[in-house]
């Protein structure tokens, strides 16, 4: 499909998705892009119900223009008592550094699958998309989903899954290169072997898919939409290059990261969340090595990590927070998402 | 520099650079590439002088074309007998598995870095190109390579070492992206975070230097060829595409990896040579893990490793060989090098 077409279907004026990205934006930048004509996300996984239901009040008053809602598909995760023990005594230096209490850290999860509940809020508003991460929902969930009219996208970070997702109803698959910053979507398989760039990527899962196919991973500017409609991309997706928009919600700690040296190095890590992201390098991660087989289940680690985080940010360091940047993150630029999204077409 | 100036500089008809690919390639290849219009390359650095002089000497007969002629820069390795020690220890199951005599190991390099010798050899064809790998030699020997009239070319995997290869006399720089197979290019920093994906590195070096860059990673095909021109790229240069070509000198046991599902799981690894290279993961790689900090440096682990790759292939098995190769692997087409060549614009 050449974007045009998938536009189109999408009734938007430029194939241009903002990635939904929980914890540094809301309804504002998502208005702020489908008002400029691309498509707006709001991640809807760290919200609970009032929350979720506020934000998506707040994009119907704020834009006419179709936009996007995304979920998480996680399988709930199983606790593991002795690894989360045995992950606290590696953190216990740093808990005595900051002064923490070890038995302060509270369990439990920061980031709940999509739901029935979930829905219950979300089917009053019809949302146009609706994009899931880490698969797709059960089957009678999605067609709950879909009974609503919602167009709905998934990610795929191999060919497998992006047929997997075709197979399963997906009307789009993002094919999510190894450039991407934030959490990486692999469910079928964890081997981080099979997970390429987006050079390699694209092309191949355009080629085995009848569906759409929407490029992330490394795209910043003019110049790189352009190669990824080349790759046999219909639309592309975003999210690093709006981490500098003020719309966005981006702490000023995760601002100055992204626009100092320290943006050129990135990892993928699991520390922050259990889940392998890409962010950009901090002493944690450094420290412990970016990959730690220890830290809990997604989406655990972050409730374990969060008063060590606390801590560090009330002190001014982003030393145990996650910098959420993929490998274009020194091409961010400190513009309005409006201006932003226009200048990629 | 738009992609037909830097084909009009190399008298070539396409911007397309057949990378030099030490032990699957001789100059069939290169002839082959040059002839049907692109840049064939030879790789010389695992050429002694007098197969450096006759592969030459056949390049010069096979075609009127120009050709490049690639060798490493890289800096002698300093012997470490008790890593050495501690590396054969590591491979001493091996060693029994395949009734090996540890003692027969040898020591010594598989690859030397471009000297005046090996200048004295070349200096009489004139390679129209010279690509340097690892940085570029010593000024001196560097301006004898130029007063030859060759242009020179070297790869950067990082925005400074682009910088650096510019301000140190390269004419053309390869923004080697993280899809590549084979060896990397990096000689500034051995840090692996700051080495980024294709779509991200070629556009951040093509604003940063004057001299055409050459994108290379994960291009396959005539979308990726396109994409890289978007990208700002004036040429591409291509390796694991070239693999299954019947003019190359890929092992039977290699082709067969490329052909198979296994060509979808590859990673960076240091255990066949000591330098980092992107290869197909096989069992010694699963087993030892691909990255070893005991492997001894480059070129060593070769030579280390050579008894134990012999034995195994001769019983039919790749898996203690390096399997080189990129992330669009799977793309690999059993095509000759003149079609494929021609089928990529």
């Amino acid at each position: 499909m050449v974007p045009a077409a998938l536009a189109r279907r999408l009734d938007i004026d430029l194939p241009v998705i903002q990635a939904p990205m929980a914890g540094v934006q809301g309804s504002a930048l998502a208005i702020a892009v489908s008002n400029a004509g691309g498509l707006g996300s709001l991640p809807g996984a760290m919200l609970d119900r009032e929350g979720l239901r506020r934000e998506l009040a707040a994009i119907r008053a704020g834009t006419q223009q179709p936009f996007n809602v995304n979920f998480f598909c996680h399988a709930e995760p199983v606790h593991d008592p002795a690894r989360e023990w045995a992950w606290r005594e590696l953190l216990a230096p740093y808990h005595r550094e900051f002064g923490i209490d070890p038995a302060a850290v509270a369990g439990g999860s920061s980031r709940r699958p999509f739901d029935d509940a979930i829905a219950d809020v979300v089917e009053p508003f019809r949302p146009p998309v609706v994009s899931f991460h880490f698969g797709l929902p059960p089957q009678p969930l999605l067609a709950r989903v879909k009974s609503w009219g919602s167009f709905v996208v998934s990610t795929a970070t191999t060919v497998e899954e992006a047929l997997w997702l075709e197979a399963h109803g997906a009307d789009a698959v993002i094919a999510q290169g190894l450039e991407a910053g934030g959490h990486r979507g692999h469910f079928l398989s964890q081997d981080v072997t099979l997970q390429a760039g987006t050079f390699a990527l694209v092309p191949r899962i355009a080629d085995a898919v009848r569906i759409p196919v929407i490029a992330a991973g490394g795209i910043a500017d003019r110049r790189s939409v352009a190669a990824a409609f080349a790759l046999g991309a219909s639309a592309v997706q975003l999210g690093t290059a709006y981490l500098l928009c003020p719309e966005a919600t981006t702490s000023a700690l995760h601002r100055a990261a992204l626009t100092s040296g320290a943006a050129s190095r990135t990892a993928l890590t699991n520390l922050f969340s259990g889940g392998l992201a890409r962010g950009i390098v901090n002493r944690l991660m450094r420290e412990i090595g970016p990959i730690q087989p220890l830290a809990p289940p997604f989406p655990l680690a972050s409730t374990a990590l969060a008063p060590l985080r606390s801590a560090a940010e009330r002190a001014g360091s982003a030393d145990f927070s996650p910098l959420w940047a993929g490998q274009a993150g020194k091409a961010c630029r400190q513009v309005d998402a409006a201006t932003l999204t226009r200048d990629l077409l």
